[in-house]
């Protein structure tokens, strides 16, 4: 009996011609292994999972603070596959714990970044520019039947010519460049490898940040959470900022010091912040940040777009050749 | 007595030696008459005005419906100058009554165009890409303080692929073409002259109206109002319009049809529109638009940015120093 590869019944349904193509290239390899959140497996059968794949559909509902009746499933048979070798995931981020757990027990994993990298950049963009059109004003005034144009001091600062700090170059943070740019902000990216990049004036490593941070109108954080990034941005560099400045965070909220950030926010350190991410979510209800009216908030929801189940499933059957045929898998994770 | 120039008191406070150095350069020519709303002239002395600048400082605070008392107090100053020869004005439409009427007496008339076009385009870029990523519906779940993501059939479409049709190639439209490629969508223009233009994927002239409606994703109103374009977008044509599709308009209320739209947003037959323009302005409370779930509004705002002011005023010393030089003005209207 080939070892078993673990897909939902969902893509499955819709990609099952191509996922039969891909494993009858290599006869006796894997056999595809239905999964639903009403599987129950012996534990010889969970000891023939070789690979699986953790799919959008599978994931969908899951928060930070739980997961879905689904995904609980499914990792309650991950826990149980001690002969797994690779997993595919739907997400960017690989910093969730249970992945780190995989990885040391010496499970290949596999992202899907890229897969949503347009919809979480221009959710992005869209952030950074309602707040610097006033776009929460004009809502609130919409909703009192309101003509209440920003005028005087109100008025908002010119776009062309603000500077966009970007923290982290990947597919995301090239989005938000390509966009912001072309918006006629001047883009500065900040990553290890300073070499010159696309929709990019400038490109600097990440000690010049404490330098750069007064000159910027906008702080973009888009770059993974690791142990070099956790409280990245802390209460002395918000403080370092130029007043009148803004934040959007799309990236993981441990990124940001969450209290610092909210003082800098109510005092008026800070103008204003689109944050789609949270150390706590959902964000609870008791949580001040719903109230404030400088803030923007969308629920981890940057990543919505009607494409990013499909292309993320095209990034799984792309490493799932590559497995078959012993080739490196795009978007391979490692131990930090 | 050299005939006179009347320029606002804040446009003299600020801009004074710029004013002054043109004025220096042909001696004797113009002399500065300074307006304030209490000005009150002879008509000896209002006869002797030959070039005056209705600024955006005397304009503001004025609506479609009523003039603000300094704007009132300019035009009942400019209906007593009889040998007025060039007024420059802060708007870049030229479509009001007032302006027809100056040409009309042989009045020259130049306008703002390109003082606030970046203003006004990224206005729009915003409203669009706010609709299109939901920036409402999360809005209006943060007031409810929930947690709220769009999911399953909410979840909003692509935007790279999306197509925006945009009516009017000027100074805005070129910025709305400019970001709205960058973010990903085909960039169709109309205009009379067809040549190809930079940020357009493909420029039509207006004819093909009707037969690029059923396929694009977003319908751009960026064009003047004239005769041709009042109710350009009827009944007829919204119904052209593909499902699911949007507008947006920060041109004039009259070149859509507005119980049509109306209809058409309350019907499903549009998705979504982001409105800076209407009819009558301010809007009536008692409008509809007020409180459709699928419709953003600006109150004839989206110029609003710190810049335009200047921008504009540059715009007329530019103007100021060809008119006493005999040279052609920049902006310049004429009669339809």
């Amino acid at each position: 009996m080939p070892p078993k590869l673990l897909v939902s019944q969902k893509v499955i349904a819709e990609f099952g011609p191509r996922l039969r193509h891909i494993l009858d290239a290599a006869p006796g390899r894997l056999e595809v292994l239905p999964f639903t959140p009403a599987l129950r497996l012996s534990d010889r059968d969970a000891g023939n999972i070789e690979a699986a794949y953790y799919s959008r559909d599978i994931w969908e509902g899951t928060e930070k603070s739980a997961l879905s009746p689904a995904a609980q499933a499914f990792w309650n048979t991950i826990d149980r596959a001690g002969n797994l070798k690779w997993m595919a995931v739907y997400s960017a981020g690989m910093d969730q714990q249970r992945y780190t757990d995989a990885l040391r027990r010496g499970v290949r994993l596999t992202s899907s970044a890229g897969a949503q990298s347009e919809a979480v950049g221009l959710a992005c963009v869209t952030g950074v520019l309602a707040l610097a059109r006033g776009v929460p004003h004009w809502l609130a005034a919409q909703q009192r039947r309101t003509w209440s144009p920003l005028r005087g001091k109100d008025v908002p600062p010119d776009i062309p010519g603000q500077t966009a700090l970007i923290v982290g170059m990947g597919y995301i943070g090239k989005v938000i460049a390509r966009v912001l740019r072309a918006a006629g902000m001047k883009t500065i990216g900040i990553r290890r490898n300073t070499a010159p990049a696309e929709h990019f004036d400038q490109v600097f490593a990440p000690p010049a940040l404490d330098s750069l941070l007064p000159s910027c109108d906008w702080l973009v954080i888009a770059c993974p959470l690791t142990p070099d990034t956790r409280h990245l941005i802390d209460a002395r560099r918000l403080a370092l900022m130029k007043p009148g400045a803004g934040i959007a965070n799309i990236a993981r909220g441990e990124i940001i010091d969450e209290a610092a950030l909210l003082h800098a926010l109510q005092s008026g350190g800070l103008r204003h912040a689109y944050l789609d991410v949270f150390n706590t979510e959902p964000l609870p209800q008791d949580s001040p940040f719903w109230a404030l009216p400088n803030v923007l908030i969308s629920p981890h929801n940057a990543g919505a777009s009607t494409g990013t189940y499909a292309r993320g499933v095209e990034i799984f059957l792309g490493n799932l050749a590559n497995y078959l045929n012993a080739q490196p898998l795009q978007n391979e994770a490692s131990l930090a």
